[in-house]
C-alpha cells in the first residue's frame, strides 16, 4: 500500500506542480476566474483530459467537463461527478481546488489501467469560480451546474469595473447559455469532492484521511459597544466605561462557549477596531466581528443565542451600548449518508481509522449538495495551513487520498450494477 | 459668596470668551505656538495686563509676564509667580490653560481694588508651549522660565518643516536670549497654577474645588503578542493560538489591577492592532499600548510589575509570544506640602470641602516644580471632559476658584510679613 500511495501520489503532484506553475503572477501561485492564467489551466487541463481519453467540453461559465463513458449501457448509463475548482486565491498553495481535479483524472486514469468497468459515466470537473476571489460571487461555477447560478451575479464587477457578463463573453462564453450548463440531477449518481482539510484536525489525530459529515452553516456578525471616552490620566477606575474591557469580556466568552459547544463548534471574534485608538484615552468604542460556525445548525444556534445573552448581559453591567446585527447566516450543508459510507469503506479498506470530520471552510459541494448526494474526502493539511504558499500535503497522504477515491468508485459501482432489492 | 463667586466667575468668563475667539481656525478654538493667533493673544492678554497696571514683559520663549510689584520693599521682596498657558490643542475649549492665566489676572485686580498690600511681588505668566501640538517638545515655555529649556528643542521641526528656532526669530524672538528668561528660583515664593480638573473626580463628589497633591507619575508602554493565525472554520477552538482572547485577558488583568492599586492609579490599555484582522480569521497577532500613571511613584512600579507578570503568565498558557517595551517613564511630581495647605485654608475658608487629588494630566506645574515651591487648584470640569469644545467648567465654580486664589495670595502674604520664629 505503501508504495502504491507514493506512487500515485507523485503523478499527482506532478500534475499539481505543473498547474501551479499556471499564474498570473510570476512568482506566485494566482489563478483568478476567467484570467490569462486561468485560460491557460483550461488548455492544459482539457490536454490532461484527452490524454486520459476523456471527452473533453467547456460549459457557459468555463467549466471543464472530461467525461469517460458507462461501460455497460452507456446511453441509460447514470453519470458520477468528480472535482473541484481551478482558481486559486492571491498568492496561494498547490493543492486547494486543484487536487480534487487531479484526484479524478488520475482515478479515470487508473480505472482504465486496472481494467475496471464502471456501470455509470465518469464526469471529471474543474469549476473556474469557488474562491470568489475576482467577483463577488459565491460559488457561482458550481451553482450553473445545478441550475441556482443567479442571473444578477453577471452585474457585479471586478476592481477594475469589468462585469461577470463581460468578463464571459471576452472569454469566449456566451451568459445566455448559463442555463443550459445545468446538469440534470435525476442521471446522476453523486458528487464526489477529494480536498485538503485546511485545518489542523487530521494532522492532530495523525491521520491522513478523514470524510466529512457536512459543511459547516456560519453565522457572521458585527457589533459594536459604545462606552465614554476619556483622558487615561484623569478618568479614575471606578468612572470609566471602556469599551474595550467590555470587549475584552465578551471575546472570552465567544471563546468559552465556542469550546464549551458540541458538534465542531467554532466561534471567533476576527477584526477589532478600537476607537479614538489612542495610547493616552480611555477606548470609548469598539466594533467587532463575530464568526460562529458548526456541523449542525442546532450547536450554532444555540451558540449564539448564548453568546447574545452573555454579551448583553456584560455590556449592561458595564454601562456600554451594546448592538448586534447578523451579516451572513447559512444553514449546515450535510453531506449524503450513503456516499459518506462509501468513502468511508474505501478509507476504511486502505487499513486506516475511519474518521468523519466537518468542514469548516465552505466548497463547491455546496452548491452540488443542493441538487444531488454529495460526499468530501478531506487529507491531511501540514500544520493546518491553506489559502498560502506553505499549504503542502505528503504525497503519500495525496495517493491514499486517490486510491481511497478509486475504490469509492468501485465500491458505488457494485452497488449501482446490483438490482434493488 | 455665592454673589461674589457669581461676580469673580462672570469676569473670568467674559475675559475667557474673549480670549476662546482668537483662533487659527475660524469656528472653533485652535490656537497653537508661535502662530498668528498666538501673537493676537499676546497683545490681548498684554493689554488686560497694562489695563491692570501690570508692568508686561515677553521673554524669549514667548511668554508673557505682568508684574505687580510688592507694596513693601519691592527692591529686595520676593516673587509669587501665578498663571498658565495660552496655547490650544485642536479644536479646543476656552478653559485648559486661560483659565490660569485669566485667575490671575483678576485676582491681581481684586487685590488692588480690595485696598490689600503685599510683601511680595506678583507676576501673571502666560506660557505659549504647554500642549505641544505644533513642535514634538514638552512643556518648553515653562522649562525656559526654569531654565531647564533643552537645546535640541530648537530643532525641531513642525509639519511644515519649520524648525522651533526658525519659528521663534519669525515670531521676533531670540533664542540666543533663552537662558536669560530662566527665573531665579531664590527669589521666588512659589508658583500657583489654577486649572480645570479634566476630569469627573470633583463633578463626582459634588465639589467645585480641589487641592492637587501631585502629578502622576506615567509609564506607556507598547506590547505585542504573536500566536497563529488561523481559519476561522477550520482551525478547532482546542488548537488556536489566539492572540486577541490572549489581549483580552490582558486588558482585564490591567482593569483588575488598576482597580485594586491605590494612590490615584489608573491603567489603561488604549490602542489596539488586531493581525490579520479578518472576519473569519483567528487572530494571529495583537499590538496594544498600556498607560500606567499613579499620583506617587510606588504604586504604578507595584502595578507595572503585577502587570507584567500576570501578562506573561497568560501569554505562557496560551503559548502566545509576548513582548513589552518602555516608551515612557516619567516620575510622580509632589506638589509642595506648604503650598498646598495655603490652597487648602483658602477653599476650606470659602466652606468648602478640601478634598485632594492626583492630577492625572500634565501641566507646567510639573516644570516648575524642578526649581521651586509649587502648587494647582483643580476647577470642577463638566462631565469630565477637556481637550473638546464642550469643555465647560460653571461661573460659579470659577468664581470660587478666583476667590480660592485670592485669599491663598493673602494667607502667605501674612507668613511672609511674619518673621521666622
Amino acid at each position: 500500500m505503501e508504495s502504491l500511495a507514493l506512487s500515485l501520489g507523485s503523478r499527482a503532484v506532478a500534475l499539481l506542480d505543473a498547474l501551479a506553475l499556471v499564474t498570473d503572477e510570476p512568482g506566485r501561485v494566482t489563478r483568478t476566474y476567467l484570467s490569462t492564467a486561468h485560460a491557460r489551466a483550461l488548455d492544459l487541463v482539457g490536454d490532461w483530459m484527452r490524454e486520459r481519453d476523456l471527452a473533453v467540453t467547456l460549459d457557459a461559465v468555463a467549466t471543464l467537463r472530461g467525461r469517460r463513458p458507462a461501460d455497460f449501457d452507456p446511453d441509460h448509463a447514470r453519470t458520477l461527478l468528480i472535482g473541484s475548482h481551478i482558481d486559486t486565491v492571491i498568492d496561494a498553495g498547490s493543492l486547494d481546488g486543484c487536487l480534487g481535479v487531479v484526484a479524478g483524472l488520475i482515478a479515470a486514469e487508473e480505472i482504465d489501467r486496472r481494467g475496471l468497468k464502471l456501470p455509470f459515466a465518469l464526469e471529471i470537473l474543474a469549476f473556474g469560480d469557488e474562491e470568489g476571489v475576482r467577483f463577488p460571487t459565491a460559488l457561482s461555477s458550481s451553482s450553473a451546474a445545478t441550475g441556482t447560478f443567479r442571473r444578477e451575479w453577471l452585474a457585479a464587477a471586478d476592481r477594475d469595473g469589468v462585469t461577470l457578463d463581460e468578463a464571459l463573453r471576452r472569454f469566449g462564453r456566451d451568459p445566455e447559455a448559463i442555463p443550459a450548463a445545468r446538469i440534470d440531477p435525476t442521471g446522476v449518481v453523486g458528487w464526489l469532492e477529494v480536498h485538503i482539510e485546511q485545518g489542523p484536525r487530521l494532522e492532530h489525530w495523525d491521520l491522513p484521511l478523514g470524510v466529512v459529515t457536512s459543511i459547516a452553516g456560519q453565522s457572521r456578525f458585527g457589533f459594536t459597544l459604545v462606552g465614554t471616552a476619556g483622558h487615561a490620566g484623569t478618568v479614575p477606575m471606578d468612572l470609566r466605561r471602556d469599551a474595550l474591557a467590555g470587549l475584552a469580556e465578551i471575546v472570552l466568552a465567544v471563546e468559552r462557549i465556542g469550546r464549551q459547544g458540541t458538534g465542531g463548534l467554532v466561534a471567533t471574534v476576527g477584526r477589532v477596531a478600537v476607537s479614538p485608538g489612542a495610547g493616552n484615552t480611555v477606548p470609548g468604542r469598539v466594533e467587532a466581528t463575530l464568526d460562529v460556525r458548526a456541523g449542525s445548525d442546532a450547536p450554532r444556534l444555540v451558540a449564539i443565542d448564548r453568546i447574545g445573552h452573555e454579551a448583553r448581559r456584560i455590556a449592561e453591567r458595564r454601562g456600554l451600548d451594546f448592538t448586534l446585527e447578523r451579516f451572513v447566516d447559512v444553514p449546515t450543508c450535510p453531506m449524503d449518508a450513503d456516499l459518506q459510507e462509501a468513502f468511508a469503506r474505501a478509507v476504511g479498506s486502505l487499513g486506516l481509522d475511519t474518521r468523519r470530520l466537518t468542514s469548516g471552510a465552505g466548497h463547491d459541494a455546496m452548491a452540488m449538495a443542493r441538487t444531488m448526494p454529495t460526499a468530501m474526502l478531506f487529507v491531511r493539511s501540514r500544520d493546518g495551513i491553506s489559502h498560502n504558499p506553505r499549504e503542502w500535503s505528503s504525497p503519500r497522504d495525496i495517493g491514499l487520498a486517490v486510491e481511497a477515491l478509486i475504490r469509492c468508485i468501485v465500491d458505488l459501482a457494485e452497488r449501482e450494477a446490483r438490482p434493488a432489492p
